[in-house]
């Protein structure tokens, strides 16, 4: 384990996940813990550090960590830095934890076009990792719970905007009426009542009133049991979309290409959907975090890269 | 009890109310029960019956009910009517159950702009309880878990459509991310929060979007613990009304007077949104089922009015 340069976490609200990196940047391995700010015991977390860390404590290399961590309920608050946010800004406004190792990303904010503050933790560094320094005009999608669009240009995030699709899924399915409608759950191959879905989100329409269709067209027999979730989840992917493009256009922005960040079957589910609306979809390198988090580390002279060999 | 001459049931799916209406139309009393289609155990709903009625079980006098009793899961199916749906078309479409004196009343169904199924049930009596078959071009809203908007015309229900309004502030008080940073819930009296959240559901955005403005105007301390729930409500109030404009003004109808139909505490906050967007609210008169149920009843000869004396 010698190679180590930086240990680079990424740390939410349900879980963390290490990544060792070497003097060049690569990963050379990875560990996640369900040791999420939300998870953590009496506050401890100086504890769930170590656990989620293992015999990588051993290293004596700096430590850096993005997310939930540096939020009012994290390990130290880390104040949001206003967009337009640069790779240097970030790396300007990084906080020391008294535990000497241990660095922490802010997160950053934006405002609206009606004034209401936006924020976002974890998603800044993904941004600065999936998108190079030399890049400009990149309109990105982080999907999750909360999904997030972001404006980035030239390693800087101009403007972002927040959704929260994957809630109002989980929210739909787990507990209200039309969940109750749904047999089984959608998986990375999407069905042809996702696309379905996706369309009517794209078409004009307010979601208080779209998603009744799931109940409709399930009593009209149009939407079997079993294409429920996929259908309300096509819906409302396809209605951020719509908004998310809308969004891009009013700040000038071209809507045609959009890259997606994040691991898992999500992104696939976005890519189909993007395709529906006749949208480019790109797919960003996965471990974006880890690479944002080494940017950072290197910008902030946490460590020093060295040339590969 | 003598002057009894009809029985009214306004039977949903958490509960009954059950009325007297003498020979004139007039309501004589009212009971309600906790005995809603999904609240009734084995299907014995016969015996809920019996039990709703209590001593009014002995009155020889017809029974009508309207509501999720017609559905497939109710006592027996009533098939939609579709719209436009006149008060003779309901009356012509009711449904006699095996015990005699029980008559249902038909839900209506309707086909939005997209082609996807529109339904309800109960609240096509309760709009032709609440506007006179004289009355042209009114629209009315009936608020409610799920609320549904139409446009009535000489006694026939032309178009509604549905929102899902009241189901989805529930899923975010009581079980999302927003409802965990709210304390306290709304009551009549609205604070001057539901102003601020129905002015940000009137403007353009999209709801995914919009409602995360609880947390960040939380965050930001522009919105107090006790305040958070009054916002979300306004605010998806807002967005139904302001899609519910847009529909009427579709169908060419005006939108600058709407009248409230309901009972209960939503109503008053319905009144309080729509002068905040600048529509004239009328209130329709309370118990609009009962007057619904007896116009039908009278339509369908279950009964014969009298002249009052």
């Amino acid at each position: 384990m010698s190679d180590t340069a930086l240990i680079a976490i990424d740390w939410g609200t349900s879980s963390a996940r290490a990544y060792r990196v070497d003097g060049a940047g690569h990963l050379l391995g990875s560990r996640k813990a369900p040791l999420g700010i939300k998870q953590v015991r009496n506050g401890r977390l100086d504890l769930a550090l170590a656990q989620s860390l293992g015999d990588w404590s051993a290293e004596s290399v700096p430590l850096i960590a993005c997310g939930m961590i540096g939020s009012r309920q994290g390990w130290i608050e880390a104040p949001y830095v206003e967009c337009p946010a640069s790779l240097v800004a970030l790396a300007d406004r990084v906080v020391q934890t008294r535990v000497e190792r241990l660095t922490i990303v802010p997160g950053i904010a934006s405002v609206d076009a009606a004034g209401v503050p936006d924020v976002m933790r974890g998603e800044e560094t993904q941004l600065l990792g999936a998108v190079n320094a030399g890049e400009h005009a990149v309109l990105a999608v982080l999907p999750g719970t909360h999904s997030k669009w972001a404006r980035v240009d030239h390693g800087r995030v101009v403007d972002f905007t927040t959704f929260m699709t994957g809630e109002l899924y989980a929210l739909l399915i787990e507990h209200s009426m039309l969940g109750r409608l749904a047999e089984g759950r959608p998986d990375a191959a999407a069905q042809e009542s996702f696309s379905v879905g996706v369309a009517r989100g794209l078409a004009a329409g307010e979601l208080a009133h779209d998603i009744f269709g799931a109940r409709t067209l399930a009593l009209a027999g149009t939407l079997a049991p079993d294409e429920v979730a996929d259908w309300l989840s096509g819906l409302l992917i396809g209605r951020e979309i719509r908004a998310a493009r809308e969004w891009a256009r009013r700040a000038g922005a071209d809507p045609g290409t959009v890259r997606i960040i994040g691991d898992g079957t999500l992104p696939a589910r976005y890519a189909h959907a993007l395709a529906d609306a006749g949208i480019v979809a790109q797919t960003g390198q996965p471990d974006a975090a880890a690479h944002g988090l080494w940017r950072i580390a290197l910008q902030a002279g946490l460590v020093t890269a060295l040339q590969p060999t």
